[in-house]
């Protein structure tokens, strides 16, 4: 469909397009003579309003008040919050503060509260809301022109109301939808002043005045490209439709240029606007490569724009682009969720973000009804409670008085990443039952917001962090924190390998930590399989260090005889010269029980002294003496272990975040380092169990006892390693074993371990050990 | 009553008594000639069951069953527990582990189901429950004679089934109630059987053959007691009846013997037995000295006792003893909880234990019951969401279906300490709709379980722990962390007086941390007093340190023109010669801003070599340059800010706990501490504000913005202290004056400060600052 689709509105209003797979095998598109030989070939449909709450929607929503009780409660919360603004009068300040300070705030509220003004004036009719909003676009009309840049200079593209451009897009994409429910309430000579005084202005600034903003592939330029097109919409400026469809022609941009975060503005070749955003970031599956905390950002523009051109510009089927990318993008978001319903803070990511914000309100409003009505939405919405106020939030509303809500499924899946889904990806196996999620990424680099943590695995129980991903280094919007931006420390520390459940060498991040050479690799899936009894994904990465092959094996087992399904880490290095391998795993919490012999030092200092080993203090070090170590936690009133295959003289190193932290920026969370030193290959396997609960109030452990008493790495070479896995309670042991050259389905395979011949299948083995 | 009360109980069954007061002002009895002259004086009253849950209890709890949801939900949650043991056979293994092993969690909950159990058959006349239970005490007959003291070592009343005479009082307590449910049902030769080679024997085991576990004053020896008297009432034995009311006569034990925590067996001319135990460890408030913690704990043995010789000896008057001091005291526990029902941790406490214990839902119920059947104390047991399988659990479940629950009222209190309660005490301020709860701990001692934290503060808001006190140092029923006892650290950090938040001389405890000196001291109410806007406490400490007077005063603000309340903390200290003074305050979270220039150093290492001081590592210092200086943070997603009137050269240590830590025994949670060197007289004046929340879904701060701006000191003398409190937008700055000398309701006090004279009655003044 994708290319099909698009040659199909090629054919229809667009003339001369050339489409070319690049060098590096992404889809673009040449614009060249699009511009001069398009304009006055679009066809807007309808009066106003038009975008996504169209006069036929309208009505439609209109037709069920009062007898919808999601609805009802969403648009009377909306109401009363409205009036209540209202009630405090119109404020547009002059913009002087970060984000957190007043005069920030204050002009997000403003388009916040007059995007659901819009609505109200549309569903009630009660004009108050009409001018309220036209008093307040008139305001801006009358100081838009004579903004300065915003005094604060921290962006690489600043803003006139908002310190940076992304926050004026986030305005007009709002204030759009404001516009256009008054658009026909107001007298042309109005409409006329604020297209010409106020919004092609502000259009022009964000495009035109700052094509390093606005011409780019991230999700600043969605925002741009979607708010410059929901404009041009409701205007019916085609030029302005064109330039968020295509982006700038000419932008002037040198190339490989970098924004303020690190980020490319400009890479060789590249295409821009809102089709190119589309394409490129989106896999086929819909995972955004820069990960769910942005990609949940970033729907509200794509779904919100691709929406309005269906409606106004049916024939560019906008939203069937890519077989309906943006679809399959929700599910790929609502897939990225612990059972809390909050994502997986992956790469640059705040955690606590979750399903309930407003942009996956809209976004799973407007999948369920522009896409296929799948009542599994029904129960994110219902988990929501609250709908968007039209006819998409009206349908899920009234699906669900009807009954008919299905249960979100909370299966595995495996997530391709890059525009041809050939950059890796991403995987979350899942045990429902256990409320177990493991992920595990082997993504591209993600673009700006990317971290470097090839082959990274984190693990959630409940909802709860078992083995956390330290997230960003940034206090959104609160401005006494570096105004609430990025912090130095996401640089030295959160970006970095060793603040991952990853793999480090030498105590150097992955591509040494350079951006220009991270994002230019991704690792790869190596096999995925497994049955009732196992599931299991194997990936590779043989670029982030030289000479270098890292290969991680993870699984969840659910065995008939055992309480819980438990965890296998499997990781395997090979490199072509020895190395210092460190290992961190991020537990939280208490340390309850340890096999080791933990020596604590008597002060505490950096581990290292760059690469992010700068913040972690060393508090307790052990040697490992035997093959199976472990080590036991308690973290939220239940118990966790980690089971190792260990060597002679491994050691383990029990850190603390907070060293070199003059600000105070970083939480003291625990970690604990497995090292190997000087060796060539290495094998890390553990199993992680999560086992037992303790309650304070009845002061008992429940189910306390651990599974797994030991774990042993039985072969180890290039062709195969295989584990012994050792149960507690006389359960017979079991064997994991993964072809380590050959994950062919068919290929056949066999080793002799201890005098036994084991004969499969496949990449992997897993059975008891007989006898 | 108290005094009279007893001479009626006396007048009736017992002889020659003398009621002393005791030098320590303790109201001490003497039982001289009461063991020879009072035996077969007792008329017990009834058949079997007799206990709690008695004959008549029994039939009026049968004829609501079915028509009471919460009952009959409790009923088929028993039933259904019950019932899923049973399908798994008895098993009475041979003692051998600590708490959280095998035998021990065996043990106890034999206990648990055995006593369930017994209402089961009761209630429900299955026998199939009364063979459980007989065949169970037959399996215990046949070993318990035979048993060796248990295995481990370390308490110092070692048991037989487990490792400390106080789990063996509990299984007593529990079994003999479901021995009571099956008494007439058992053959007499069986209740011989039971009553010669059990229950007599194991009586004895905890009382004559542990006098130093029996013969205290201490919830160890309310547990014995009440156990032995159970087993007394069941088995119509006077002697043990006695024993249990009144104690071992002659327990061979030395004067100031002391236990493994360090607690007192024996003082000199200390009386012993239930109600002396009921006596004197209660104010005639109902607080219990050692803390809420252990006031949870012992509930159930003091009520479950007194409401069984209520049924069973009722002459003795036994739950109206001191006013009914039981019922106040389910009261004054229920007042010592924050917003989420979790107690106040002061003392050896572990935290998150509630209301909803198990012994809370006995207390609750039973206060309901036999006490005025006050309809707040419904809301508890709603919260709790479960009641007693007896009359007094029918009788509250009745009266929710019926719709007569009310609020339970969170007001401020004071709570006197002490059996007279002239030892101190303790208050909670408090502003309900800001949930807000200030906990001012000025109480005596606490026993073995206390800690040397006198004028020690700890704050609450929306039930978190704002300044928080530290809890115990302890795995409660986790063996692998020291066999779930009491760990070290809870001597070398917990209990001293660093580790909470309170005032500090030279890096030493209050009384040098000596136990025999601190346990015979405690600290006096000032005053108490306020009104709409204000409400106030003041006391003071003269013992804690040599020649110097310790006095903090702590209020609530509530003014109109500000959003919320604020907290103010005003502690002054007078010595007779030079100090360091260190104040902490254990913030918890992330900090946010400060006034201060923190500097950080480049390693840690510990702030002191004892008191406390060993387990923390200073990760920041600031001098102050400023008479008023900020400090804000950020925790569980809301600000908190203190702003504190300074001096030059005031320090600021910021503190992580950990240092000297080699079990990894204790939490890595922050503290500020201000430090002043060099000073005789010192005051440290604080004002804390909760302001504002922080949501990581919407990425917004809700009234982030603070209220106070500054706090100056406007005067200090021996007379007087006088601060100044600035608010921020233009609000008339208020003035504090507390008269340090005089606590007189009636006094007039006149200052001039400023050239403003200041004219008022009583201890303290609070008014806005004119012009």
């Amino acid at each position: 469909m994708k290319v099909e689709g698009w040659s199909y509105m090629k054919s229809k209003v667009l003339v001369n397009w050339q489409i070319l797979y690049g060098a590096l095998g992404i889809f673009l598109l040449s614009f060249t003579s699009f511009v001069h030989s398009s304009v006055s070939n679009f066809d807007f449909v309808g009066g106003h309003p038009r975008l996504v709450f169209n006069a036929s929607g309208v009505d439609e929503t209109k037709s069920h008040l009062g007898a919808v009780p999601l609805f009802d409660a969403s648009l009377e919360q909306t109401r009363k919050m409205v009036d209540a603004e209202m009630e405090l009068g119109i404020d547009v300040p002059l913009p002087k503060d970060f984000s957190g300070g007043y005069s920030h705030e204050r002009h997000k509220r403003n388009y916040i509260v007059a995007q659901k003004a819009g609505q109200l004036f549309l569903l009630l009719g009660d004009e108050k809301y009409a001018i309220y909003i036209r008093d307040m676009l008139l305001q801006y009309a009358s100081i838009y022109n004579d903004l300065p840049l915003h005094p604060k200079e921290r962006s690489y593209a600043r803003g006139k109301l908002f310190w940076q451009c992304l926050n004026d897009s986030n305005w007009l994409l709002y204030m759009a939808q404001a516009y256009d429910a008054i658009y026909s309430w107001l007298p042309s000579e109005q409409t006329q002043t604020l297209n010409t005084n106020l919004f092609r202005p502000f259009a022009d600034f964000i495009s035109l005045e700052n094509p390093q903003f606005f011409n780019r592939i991230h999700n600043h330029s969605a925002w741009g490209n979607a708010a410059v097109g929901m404009i041009g919409l409701v205007m019916s400026d085609e030029e302005l439709v064109e330039r968020a469809l295509f982006g700038l022609q000419d932008d002037g941009i040198k190339i490989n240029a970098k924004d303020n975060d690190g980020g490319f503005i400009k890479k060789p070749g590249q295409v821009t606007g809102f089709i190119a955003n589309l394409e490129e970031p989106f896999s086929p599956d819909g995972y955004y490569t820069e990960g769910p905390y942005y990609q949940r950002y970033a729907m509200y523009p794509f779904l919100i724009f691709a929406v309005a051109m269906n409606n106004v510009l049916p024939d560019f089927e906008v939203l069937e682009y890519k077989d309906g990318v943006l679809f399959s993008a929700v599910h790929a978001l609502l897939s990225l969720t612990d059972h809390n319903g909050e994502f997986f803070p992956l790469n640059d990511a705040q955690k606590g973000m979750s399903v309930q914000s407003a942009s996956l309100v809209s976004a799973v409003n407007l999948a369920y009804y522009y896409g296929d009505r799948d009542p599994a939405l029904l129960s994110v919405v219902e988990k929501q409670g609250a709908v968007m106020l039209n006819q998409a939030g009206m349908s899920a509303a009234i699906a669900i008085r009807d009954g008919q809500t299905a249960p979100y499924p909370r299966t595995s899946i495996h997530l391709t990443d890059g525009a041809d889904g050939k950059q890796g990806g991403i995987s979350v196996l899942r045990d429902d039952q256990a409320k177990l999620d493991l992920v595990f990424k082997y993504t591209a680099h993600g673009l700006s917001h990317g971290h470097y943590d090839k082959l990274g695995i984190s693990v959630f129980h409940a909802g709860q962090e078992v083995l956390q991903d330290y997230g960003l280094v940034r206090f959104v919007n609160i401005e006494e924190k570096g105004g609430g931006n990025y912090l130095p420390e996401n640089t030295t520390w959160a970006k970095q390998t060793i603040a991952h459940n990853t793999l480090v060498l030498n105590e150097k991040s992955h591509f040494a930590g350079d951006y220009a050479v991270g994002s230019q690799n991704h690792s790869d899936l190596y096999f995925t399989g497994g049955d009732a009894s196992i599931q299991i994904v194997s990936a590779k990465e043989t670029n982030a260090y030289e000479d270098t092959e890292l290969h991680r094996t993870v699984a969840i087992v659910k065995k008939p005889d055992l309480l819980r399904p438990y965890i296998v880490d499997l990781y395997r290095v090979s490199s072509a010269k020895k190395n210092q391998y460190d290992l961190p795993f991020y537990y939280q919490g208490q340390m309850i029980d340890s096999s080791m012999n933990v020596r604590v030092p008597e002060s505490l200092i950096a581990l290292g002294k760059g690469s992010g080993y700068q913040h972690l203090y060393v508090e307790g070090s052990a040697r490992s003496s035997s093959e199976s170590e472990s080590f036991t936690w308690l973290y939220g009133h239940r118990f966790y272990s980690l089971v190792q295959a260990s060597e002679q003289d491994d050691q383990r190193l029990f850190v603390r975040l907070g060293a070199s932290d003059p600000e105070f920026n970083l939480r003291r969370d625990p970690g604990m380092i497995w090292r190997k030193e000087n060796a060539k290959s290495a094998v890390f396997a553990s199993v992680l169990e999560a086992h037992g609960s303790y309650s304070p109030v009845l002061e008992m452990s429940k189910d306390a006892e651990r599974n797994i008493d030991r774990l042993i790495t039985l072969h180890n070479d290039q062709e195969f390693t295989a584990l012994k896995i050792i149960y507690k309670n006389s359960i017979k042991p079991d064997v994991l074993v993964v072809a380590n050259k050959a994950a062919g389905e068919s290929k056949f395979h066999s080793l002799e371990i201890d005098g036994v011949n084991y004969r499969w299948q496949g990449p992997f083995l897993f059975q008891p050990i007989e006898g």
